[in-house]
């Protein structure tokens, strides 16, 4: 995400509200992605700025609104232990980019028009 | 908005990146509506249970990104005065919505999947 804050091109954030149940947007998605990166929700925390227990409630949303859990964890890593994506938490990962590029195309001309009003006003 | 958050449909939010420019999103628009129902920056942010100040400072990002005031400001009205969006203001809410609608549209299938999933979890 930080690296979009400088694109200079339109982009659409989406976020997905499951009604009572919760929401899925970026935040916890790109955690997800550093989770299965660093396998340790610590280093994922520390690759975000954030701080373990964040981290953790995060993915405990995560966990609470599908009912089973989106990553498993293991011992013998470093602090905090290790941890995987679950099927579930892959499952996610790919349901959510496929909602936010379906999205976006569906939206490509609207938002190029919207951008082209921005740069006529400089 | 706070309406969206007892529903228990799924329900996706947007939020439109310009790049460099800034950013549109559910909650400036929310605020704009509020102005354009309450011709006051002040009752709007009342509204919202936000600052005065919060409120000049989202209308300012938005004039700043599209280079024009999204409303004009009139005197005569009780504390800070009245306000009516501007010709640009009200587009802005009509393509936002445009926008969203459109891009919800597009993944309505793919959202009722999602929901189902955890539906299928209680």
């Amino acid at each position: 995400m930080p690296d979009s804050a400088h694109n200079s091109e339109p982009h659409l954030w989406v976020k997905i509200s499951l009604g009572d149940a919760g929401e899925v947007g970026p935040g916890k998605i790109a955690l997800l992605r550093l989770i299965r990166e660093h396998r340790s929700i610590a280093g994922a925390a520390r690759a975000m700025n954030m701080s373990y227990r964040r981290a953790w409630l995060l993915i405990n949303e995560l966990n609470q609104i599908f009912g089973q859990p989106v990553l498993s964890t293991f011992l013998g890593g470093r602090t905090h232990g290790g941890a995987e994506l679950t099927p579930l938490g892959e499952a996610l990962i790919a349901r959510f980019d496929s909602i936010s590029s379906r999205a976006e195309a569906a939206v490509r001309e609207e938002l190029s028009a919207l951008a082209a009003e921005v740069r006529s006003s400089d």
